[in-house]
């Protein structure tokens, strides 16, 4: 019985788009906690217990919390001793709309959804005559701007792997033309050797991050833990801007530094030993300390890679649906023609890149193939989401909040210069950070009083609220971290 | 009321357990058509029209078959023309236990599935409480012998490459002793250069898959399509054994040949010039063709790695999960000691590589790590399958139905000596190859007769049937193939 009463008692929150609009998403999540609370040290003593038993059989040290997910509900993280905690983390930026979203479990229960469970095809061989449909209502209708093509994959080192390989058919392809494969490339290429395997290159960004398989991880230059050991492609990486801040005392040494690192940008693709196929760059770059660039230092890759032939792939993995206060970060930068690729994943729940036209296809099947070629489990649950973006604003509403959340934070950055310095991502939704010069303490004393934030780079604090994150979400994250910071 | 009511029609599938295993898995898929059925010519109209639409955004030329997956039920897909087919392909070689599966359909719709898709947890830093419970429970459950540990992904791919990242880790950790990474190692490996990045190698096969992304492409020599214009690292490939059929006319010469591959092996592994760290070897070389080696070759390879302290993996993405006659087609070797890792995929609907203890953790944290590190909707999902598997008896049952379709096709060989040559995979359950002078006739005309079948290789037909595929449907399949052969 449960399944199908709580499939009735759904029905007028699905039926009620204008009025949760007005009320916000307070009406989704009926149960939200009002406000953290936790009553043991951190970790608790079951938790401690559990985590015992699970190292066991799985490396716990990465473990930050071990959660109830059954008792999640909207905003807020509730760990495995009943400790409710405000959650500006989102599981690495990856939770959208909230746990234990009601609608979303409608979708996640439905027979669409069980099928694809069960029937897992291989989508390259025997997509389901829906495929097309769940397509054009999910992922394509979200997609960017001039952009008409997807290709699905898992996560998003393979979405920005086999957006590299894409890159790398299309550059040689051009080089080719309309002859064939000569007998020296099929050969050389089962040996891994040139001219069938080019010594071809993915130019990416110093302290950008795109994954962590070996080509992903060959432009992944965030930090060296990532990379030890692994071996790598020799391929090339041009500085990003060090933008200094506030940006409006700073904007002709800002403009400079940018001018300097497109023309470096330039040189390693006219120079570089291993000839570029593709550049990649993050809107922001998340895990590398949330970095930011003008929208012209964008305008100006756009440029550099149109005026050289090479692909140009915005890798919005983590910037991508909502948060930023567009649906897509790179919208930010109004660009006068799209990007070439885009990836995305996390928020997205389902992974892959959109590419612009068909041109993009290899001129043959089976080039860019595996055997699930994405996972239509999640190009469902995208579908719901989109929708359930759409319907709540919440694109716009992220950008209103992250401008609430911005304007107390400037003010507690003035109370506390020496704890908040170089805040950052104004006007960029909730996706906003600042360094810290204790930055793991003032995370572990934030969490001991109720409020789950991140880290990323060397010493920088990353908040990535859920797009239900609102004003009175921002009234106690900041609460909770001025009390830190009077510490 | 659908779900509930559902839900109470299956209990008394799920408590007859004893009576299941004696009347065989018609008792599971009640509807399962009695034969194929074939109305149109394959495409059907229905299907052209919309895989022309599909077209528009999804590249469609290596669709074998757009499904209708509701129409399906347990070894039957049935195409948008609503012609019924025995697949005996299986989404290549990835269902388990049939379509429509109730069983599963019972736990894909319960509450820890919804709530894992929903509450998708990044699962290094926020695991569930529940997270030790399913891998006991399921993945862990079914270890191969001799392994208590098991890191999850998301594809074959991407399990191979992070396998191999663990050899990687675990060979310079064994250099670097207690040491800490010196300055040289981590500047380096920021400009992906050695010694951070050092030039270490995987040796892999000739004729071997292992996965299409960078690392594991690099280890992949099946097909050219596969490799062509894309950057690969420069690591050895080592000679398959090339197995003269009938095997028992030609003991001594495959014994010698056996010998001839492990000689080279070894000489690569001390003489390659970018230092090998591990070999990783498919128990049958399935893309590339149904290549088999005895269990002689196999034991040689895990003396060899182990002599020259060098990871012996094994990539069972295709022949795991029963389809040989065992639940890991390793089994056979009886080998004395275990794998150091065996990598999983495909019909475990899960994915990832179980490793033997501890040690090959590394010594850090966050030195294997990703986003969401697995995805618990498929753990929950493989729990189930393998309590269906040991339930039924099915690895067994396999063996028996394997046996029964190789003696009906051995009589079809000599019927047909011409059209089925080099008939293996005895003893190996319903892993069964054969070569074919028309590989594309066969399988195009089978097809139209109402049986799917796989090519791989050159010129090889693969069987790749569910584990729920009998006698019954054996005899189908011959008939078919028998009725194909006389034309």
């Amino acid at each position: 019985m449960l399944a199908s009463t709580r499939r009735i008692a759904l029905r007028p929150v699905l039926r009620s788009a204008a009025l949760t609009r007005t009320l916000g998403t307070a009406s989704i999540f009926k149960n939200e906690p009002a406000k953290p609370s936790v009553r043991t040290s951190l970790p608790g003593p079951k938790s401690k217990d559990a985590i015992q038993k699970l190292d066991t059989v799985f490396d716990t040290r990465s473990i930050n919390m071990l959660v109830d997910y059954k008792k999640c509900n909207g905003n807020y993280i509730v760990d495995h001793d009943d400790n409710v905690l405000l959650d500006a983390f989102a599981q690495i930026a990856s939770i959208p709309l909230g746990y234990n979203n009601p609608v979303l479990a409608e979708i996640a229960s439905s027979q669409d959804m069980v099928g694809a469970i069960i029937n897992r095809p291989a989508i390259g061989n025997f997509p389901s005559s829906e495929w097309a449909d769940t397509l054009e209502a999910g992922l394509l209708k979200a997609a960017p701007k001039g952009m008409s093509q997807v290709f699905t994959s898992m996560t998003g080192s393979d979405a920005n792997e086999t957006a590299y390989k894409a890159a790398f058919i299309w550059r040689r392809s051009q080089e080719r033309g309309a002859a064939d494969f000569t007998e020296e490339e099929i050969s050389s290429s089962m040996a891994n050797q040139a001219p069938g395997s080019p010594n071809y290159s993915i130019l990416s960004f110093k302290g950008g991050f795109h994954g962590r398989l070996f080509g992903s991880l060959s432009t992944t230059r965030s930090k060296p833990i990532h990379k030890l050991d692994i071996p790598a492609f020799d391929w090339p990486a041009a500085p990003f801007p060090q933008l200094k801040y506030p940006l409006e005392a700073n904007a002709a040494a800002n403009a400079a530094e940018e001018q300097r690192c497109l023309a470096e940008t330039e040189r390693l693709i006219k120079e570089f030993h291993n000839p570029v196929a593709a550049v990649i760059v993050e809107p922001i770059q998340s895990e590398g300390g949330d970095n930011h660039a003008s929208p012209a230092f964008f305008k100006g890759l756009r440029e550099i890679t149109k005026r050289h032939n090479v692909m140009f792939i915005v890798d919005e993995v983590q910037t991508g649906v909502g948060a930023t206060g567009k649906f897509w970060a790179h919208e930010h930068w109004d660009l006068p023609e799209a990007p070439d690729m885009v990836t995305f994943s996390k928020k997205a729940q389902a992974a892959g890149f959109y590419y612009r036209d068909s041109a993009l296809r290899p001129n043959k099947p089976y080039r860019q193939f595996n055997t699930w070629m994405g996972d239509p489990v999640r190009a469902i649950l995208f579908r719901g989401i989109h929708d359930e973006v759409q319907r709540h604003g919440l694109v716009e509403k992220t950008a209103q909040v992250g401008n609430y959340l911005f304007g107390k934070l400037e003010k507690l950055a003035e109370q506390f210069p020496n704890e908040i310095s170089n805040l950052r991502g104004k006007g960029q939704g909730t996706f906003i950070a600042w360094d810290s010069p204790r930055r793991d303490e003032v995370i572990r004393l934030a969490k001991q009083s109720g409020l789950n934030i991140g880290g990323s780079g060397e010493r920088s604090i990353r908040l990535r609220p859920m797009l239900i994150f609102e004003e009175r979400h921002a009234d106690i994250l900041v609460d909770i971290l001025s009390s830190v910071l009077k510490k």
